[in-house]
């Protein structure tokens, strides 16, 4: 497979000079809100200050790129009020994030401190009364609660025209639905011990795969109003696609590089995540590496020997060949699906490239 | 002041018939929405059963019914559709109180256990890994981000015409904003120590007043396409009660039968809340009082004679009687801007009702 790089000298999620821009519509959001927080006090400034770090810090914007690139495949002309709705998907996706940081008890999100653990920070700093572990989460949950309903404000305020809004709502509402729930059932994979493959991948399907690639794909298309044809070929590129794209974040959050994926190396494990690559491994294991796999996931001082050791049984049982078997495949299938489909040309050059840089390895 | 079983049979909360409608446009939203939860899992059924039980045992739609007096007094005919938009004020309060009950630890609400301790339960019975309360937690979060989209979306899908909800939007963008901000308020009150009374004020102004009685008696104008009179008149009427509205709740969370409050006795001033009753008694208290005060509240295990202790200080320092005294004026006040009104009779009846009811005396 050939990376993304030897194609052309920009990134896919460069094109259209995207990220720049969801960054731009994102900061100027944000500073017309300020006045609104500002009114009810000052001490709101804090809030307004680490969310704009937040989102400018900012991932790689893959969301509003597959809804940007899903309007524009439908035929939609380049425009800022499409920009503005796609960064609506950078709010929802910095809810997520900030909420589920706060349930896994993450310490790091894109290298740095996560937002709970920096409100915590500031808690300490002041000197303030309380446990700041406590205040922290507490400034967390409300500051995932601002993103999203600003997300929808962001949406509805995109400029488009409201017969375009009114198009993309229902499947929005049903991303935001399924995203919840998805998140919701990985949190039951984690406590109910069930590591199924089966559920793995229903886990991936809906917390990520659906939310990432299909639904973005199918607002741009909605907002578009793209007919039936151009959506059903969103989904068969999207939903092979994104559960690829799970698949190698699994693979990456087991044998990432901390200094690529923002994260110290092994976290996946130590949080006991039911990827589909543990639950693969634990099906190929025998009776001693299945009950060393299940004595080390969610140990959080996993680390060293027994860290490198539970690796070692995810390379010997097979999984991780295994899984990279079924990205590749996935990847293919979403590729088959760009071909001869009724989308506008570069929009499918862009997503081709998309599919190639999003799953391809990285060691 | 007249009770208001004096004044008609009916409690104002129930005119229109206003609560049954409330109740079954949630009812009938919810569930119209377990499929799409069905189809991720039925591991999902729990969530929205918790969430019909919820929203059933539901409080006293006091924002849906402010919304829809706020429409029909700016001429609205009474229908359906406003019932619905109205009730998407008790999912955004759903996620308001379930949030604020994990941030705040506690564990009765409406009588009932809280939404985190009910999914700590449902761990505990299952015999799941890992810690239950942190489950309870994880899930409240999940589920009051539910809430919070599907508020936005029962809105949306009211079927009111979409130029009124476009009128609608801006307003309730402001009020949900405001709403988070007030509650980050809240909390930095009670880790900073600082019990003014100004900034006590502010608090209950943005957490509450405006919250409950301006914003959602402006978004019903702004859905009628009210014109500046009226909307001045819910502005002049709203403030004033909202605020009196927060100070009984204060009265209530220190002195109220549980019976009728659904939390135990001085819940607030276990939780430490710098409410304006206690900010005014720390001002008013002698050396030894205030060193007492700051010594009981925020101590989750005060009870018996130290709570009882605590109260006498609130009582004798004069601070229940000045609070009390602010509730008859701020309530004067509304029921003043009523006076000669350009709004709808029935609707400046139920209004004037509703001030009386919301702040009359409850001992």
């Amino acid at each position: 497979m050939t990376p993304p790089e030897a194609l052309r000298a920009e990134h896919p999620l460069d094109r259209a000079d995207l990220r720049a821009r969801v960054g731009k519509a994102l900061d100027a959001f944000v500073s017309a809100r300020r006045p609104t927080l500002e009114t009810v006090s000052d001490e709101l400034v804090p809030v307004a200050d680490a969310l704009a770090d937040f989102l400018a810090e900012g991932g790689k914007r893959v969301r509003p790129a597959f809804c940007y690139w899903g309007w524009r495949g439908a035929g939609g002309a380049d425009c800022d009020e499409i920009i503005a709705a796609a960064a609506a998907l950078e709010l929802l996706h910095a809810c997520a994030l900030i909420h589920d940081d706060v349930i896994d008890g993450s310490d790091r999100r894109r290298g740095r401190a996560s937002v709970h653990r920096r409100f915590a920070a500031l808690h300490r700093m002041a000197g303030w009364q309380g446990d700041p572990d406590a205040f922290g989460e507490a400034a967390a949950i409300l500051l995932g609660d601002l993103c999203l309903t600003w997300s929808d404000q962001l949406l509805a305020d995109s400029g488009l025209p409201s017969d375009a809004l009114r198009r993309g709502s229902a499947g929005y509402d049903v991303m935001r639905t399924e995203l919840m729930a998805g998140q919701y059932l990985d949190l039951l994979g984690q406590v109910s011990g069930e590591a199924s493959v089966d559920r793995a991948l229903r886990v991936a399907r809906f917390k990520t795969a659906k939310y990432t690639v299909e639904r973005p794909l199918l607002l741009g298309a909605a907002l578009a109003g793209a007919p039936e044809q151009v959506r059903a070929t969103y989904t068969e590129y999207g939903v092979p696609l994104g559960e690829a794209f799970q698949l190698r974040d699994d693979v990456l959050g087991v044998f990432g590089d901390p200094g690529t994926t923002g994260k110290p190396a092994g976290d996946d494990l130590r949080e006991g995540k039911r990827t589909v690559l543990v639950a693969t491994a634990i099906d190929r294991a025998g009776v001693t590496d299945e009950a060393r796999i299940r004595r080390w996931l969610g140990d959080p001082g996993l680390d060293g020997p027994e860290l490198a050791a539970l690796r070692g049984i995810i390379v010997d049982t097979g999984a991780l060949d295994e899984v990279e078997g079924m990205v590749a495949e996935l990847t293919a299938r979403a590729l088959d699906a760009l071909v001869g489909a009724p989308i506008e040309p570069e929009a499918g050059e862009v997503l081709a490239e998309l599919a190639i840089a999003a799953t391809a390895r990285l060691r």
